[in-house]
């Protein structure tokens, strides 16, 4: 059918499982030609077809809820829901989101992007119902690395506890971003192959009625032992244990199977966890066989063979961050690797490819992964934790507790740092400064490319005064050449990049080459400014900022991070500190949610540009000259 | 013995367990007398008194570690480490502090305060055994509490997978510092009535062999359900599940018991669990009968009658909180609490015995507690998130993620806010406004007073245009008369609670009546200054900001929050935006972690005093009529 033409789901209620496969097949073929162009999440979406189809026909949204857990495979979701035009614009500029968004769509009941959430929003959900007197459903579903994060385990105790009646479908693909690991993991794989067993409970029933009867000092215990049994016949001890009715496992791509259980578990009272096995990629060869990897999240690819349209560029940071990491760790002993659930992203599968021992993938796990690393600091080791800006707001209470307050020597290589693209709202790193800067005992550092951030993770690992927070660009270095040896760089003291007596720019990382562009333009028009590379964001280099209040230069600062409690801040707060007065403008990422784009279409949104630099240095120059 | 003699646990090792009980009583007396003077964490200590010896007896500290989760608990292990001479001084300024403190004892390898960290701390640390290759026992004493906060399941999940061999002990008192939530909390007791089972383990191998052999189709299954058998006869299957070795339950106040699973944890290869129950205020009547109220920590008591010695005062900010929102609830259906395991602190258990379907006490789960209240305002309801304001700092990627970017009508109640004295640096609310006003969409307000803090809960909730923050100090008001009736306060608007001409303070909250005593001081003086009462932290007045900017009146920022990035900053950042030049001084607490003592030393501590404020207000003063 012409998918561009579905308003709402509707339609589907009397379709047959027939209909339901045609439909899914159309599905795949709409999805991997549009992501072919756009990129998207590809494999997620491709697992989830059937389990999308079935939910929309079984149940009534958006009267009835589904939360869509992280939200990268929700795509299907929005096709059934009259999104499909708009697939041209996917995670585009002003297009559609990569994520629900509830601006979208009345389907879109719930927004996600970080993973673990939607158990307690659809807890949230229930009790209002409950509480309103209402009947919806409410379904989240969750795939099996989202339910390892702390905050969804603590949504499942707290629901299995209070047997409020809500669905959670459990999308199990065996691996979230990266293959899954922890003993949760470990349980599900038994549930998996116990499947069949499950179906043959009247003979485990059979079986029991068959144990003979004991009497005397063995009586209590066998009545113990049966009781148990009754238990045990429920496959999903775990999730029974923790108040879950469990049904499952099915077969997520069988329609039969997935219609059948869903329809049970709406039935039954109290919360039921649906154990639905998928496979990430299906019906898409290359993506169902590198489903970890690049077909998670994809740039754009070429449909027939798979070909990922690469562009050709300078190492990514990441690349840069495992290599100089496995170059520090073969002198160093003490170094080990930390990182919840993005060893590819993070690079650290190179890492460990050396030194399989010295890293550790924890799963979607950022609050254990902070103070495991805390823990190793205090025995003297030197723990990397990577993780990437926006998921390091999960360990913000275990930065400022555990490894702060003990002020430990945690060196947190904080990955996507700014404005991250396509991946949008949910996913900007522009918080991490100001909630980072307000803690006793951080250092904070940016590098403004490839080459200084190498000096800077050596600088890390060699700093022994407490933790060192490093922050770093999504995508690729600037191309810089690289010094061969590795040097530890001087903390609090930045460096003049350009030389000029007007006026002074203070900025770091990603804003030093937009800077520079500024300044050519300025130069051309007879100004002469000051580049300072501010690498050094806490402590700040008060001697310079000193010197430059004493020469009377305007200042202006430019940082990628929300301008509240942000780096011009810092400055702000130190020239009233010390009761100097400068004029100084600041720039940065104003006081909304920035949403999905390129990067350079952000920067033009909120201000980040040459042009906007230049006009603003401007605008402060005349001033300068009448007071003169 | 005399408890002041111990210099550390070494002489325990020959100890007897006749020698140890007596010990035992020895130290319970010398809790009892000790703490009825200073107060501090009685209930707690008392339960965990055999505990601690037989730990201290069977591991060597500080070879060994021993990690206390939450930390209120390491009273015993401060006296069999040296510590009793201290015990007058017991969460005073510069005294003993009332958790495991790095710097007090080589025997304290873990600091904490917040609960759940200790499993994620010795995971750290056992690693860094293996990497390091030495042999040290690594021993986490963890509540049944702290086992729910998301973080602790983490590591569990971690842990078994990783199966690293360290010891966790599970202190199951039934109870954190309310009554215990949970589908764990289920699961843990039937684990306490299972135990009698798990004893007759020869019975159930004699039961199993007895099951007769099944040929044809049954076959597969019997065989499956005998090798289920064995796994069941491990009465802590959720623990086994998980692939941790589970001991116990074991009586936590019988040394034979304790030593006997203590020594097999020890032996056992991989992570081990021993559930140990415990009884909270054990050997202390008054302490024993009412665990959860107010003798989890209590203040200074009648050491014969356990009579507390009461301060009399205003209403706490607590009760007028739970009063106000009762009263609201009444009139609005909307209004639901939510509390993670604070329901005697936030005292929205008064708010519960008028609504019990309307509060929801979660357990030791911000998280889950902010997403779900989140969940509940896309539903139309009113939530209110009575949080303390250290244990938000465990919410805050939900307050970014889940609250602000969805911008929901969440009411997040922040108790606590600011120092809150004996409980020291770990518990210090100083951090909320730092990482709340970068947030967009987000309303601070703070109350100077009890009857101010009424409207702001009215306006709070009449509040729809996103989420709106009210944090409030630990205690009491000031006495002040309380209106009658609610009224709704606009926001943003702040407003002049004595006219000056020479300079104005903008402050709010506690630090009113610290100014007023100051500007008591200055009048004398002869100096007229203006007091603000800048209620809203976000928005700002700006309208008056302007005004005095016009006015050229020298300003001093004061509040009892952290000076990086906070209130102050944010007056700061908005003159800068404006382009306005204002003499600002700003006064609030340094760039250090602010340990414990009363309040008022605290204050003297940071400066936060009538005569800092008063000194600091002169040093403005001749430097504006120098240009007058």
């Amino acid at each position: 059918m012409n998918l561009e033409e579905i308003q709402d789901p509707s339609f589907l209620k009397n379709y047959s499982n027939k209909q339901l496969e045609e439909l899914a097949a159309d599905i795949r073929r709409f999805l991997i030609e549009k992501l072919s162009a756009t990129g998207g999440h590809i494999g997620p979406n491709l697992g989830v077809v059937e389990l999308t189809l079935a939910l929309h026909q079984l149940f009534d949204s958006p009267k009835d809820k589904l939360l869509w857990d992280v939200g990268h495979q929700a795509y299907v979701h929005k096709i059934l829901t009259g999104r499909a035009p708009q697939f041209d614009t996917l995670r585009q500029y002003k297009g559609l989101c990569g994520f629900p968004k509830r601006t979208e769509s009345e389907h879109d009941v719930w927004e996600t992007g970080h993973s673990s959430t939607s158990l307690s929003g659809a807890m949230g959900m229930a009790t209002a119902r409950d509480l309103k007197g209402t009947n919806e459903n409410i379904v989240a579903i969750i795939g099996d690395g989202a339910l390892t994060g702390g905050m969804a385990l603590e949504a499942l105790n707290h629901i299995g506890h209070e047997q409020k009646h809500l669905i959670v479908v459990l999308n199990d693909n065996e691996m979230s971003i990266a293959p899954n690991v922890g003993a949760l993991h470990s349980i599900l794989g038994r549930l998996r192959t116990a499947g069949k067993y499950q179906k043959a409970k009247e003979d485990l029933e059979t079986i029991i009625r068959k144990i003979p009867a004991f009497g005397g000092k063995l009586a209590d215990t066998a009545e113990r032992l049966k009781d148990s049994l009754k238990y045990l016949m429920v496959s999903g001890m775990f999730f029974e244990e923790m108040g879950f009715t469990y049904l499952g496992p099915v077969d997520g791509h069988d329609l039969d199977d997935l219609k059948h259980q869903l329809s049970y578990a709406k039935k039954t009272s109290g919360p039921v966890l649906v154990h639905v096995l998928t496979k990430k990629g299906k019906g898409y060869k290359p993506a169902e066989e590198d489903a970890t990897g690049a077909w998670h999240g994809t740039g754009p690819y070429k449909m027939e063979s798979g070909e990922m349209v690469k562009k050709p560029g300078p190492p990514s940071y990441p690349s840069v961050f495992a290599n100089t990491l496995k170059r520090i760790a073969r002198e160093d002993e003490r170094v080990v690797a930390i990182t919840p659930a993005m060893p590819g992203g993070s690079k650290l599968d190179l890492f460990a490819e050396e030194f399989p021992d010295r890293m550790f993938d924890v799963g979607i796990a950022e609050q254990h992964a902070a103070t495991m690393s805390a823990g190793l600091a205090t025995q003297g080791m030197k723990p990397v934790y990577a993780v990437y800006s926006t998921f390091l707001q999960r360990g913000y209470d275990q930065v400022v507790h555990d490894i702060c307050r003990q002020n430990l020597n945690v060196l947190i290589a904080i990955d996507r740092a700014g404005l991250v693209g396509a991946d949008g709202e949910t996913h900007q790193g522009v918080f991490d400064i100001a909630f980072l800067r307000s803690l006793p005992n951080i250092t904070i550092l940016n590098p403004k490319d490839e080459n200084e951030f190498q000096h800077m993770l050596y600088t890390g690992i060699c700093y022994d005064d407490g933790p060192i927070a490093i922050r770093y660009p999504r995508g690729n270095g600037t191309g810089v050449k690289m010094d061969a040896s590795l040097s530890r760089l001087p903390i609090g003291k930045w460096n003049v990049l350009q030389e000029g007596t007007d006026a002074a720019i203070l900025t770091f990382g990603t804003m030093i080459p937009v800077a520079e562009k500024a300044l050519a333009q300025l130069k051309q028009a007879g100004y002469s400014i000051r580049l300072i590379n501010a690498n050094s964001v806490k402590p700040l280099d008060e001697k310079l900022l000193e010197a430059l209040a004493e020469e009377e230069l305007p200042l202006l600062t430019i940082e990628e991070s929300v301008l509240q409690g942000g780096f011009g801040s810092a400055v702000l707060e130190f020239y009233n500190e010390k009761g100097m007065h400068v004029e100084l403008k600041r720039m940065g990422i104003p006081d909304y949610f920035v949403e999905h784009g390129s990067v350079s279409e952000l920067y033009q949104e909120v201000g980040l540009t040459p042009e906007r630099i230049a006009d603003t240095l401007i605008s402060m120059l005349p001033q300068k000259r009448k007071r003169a």
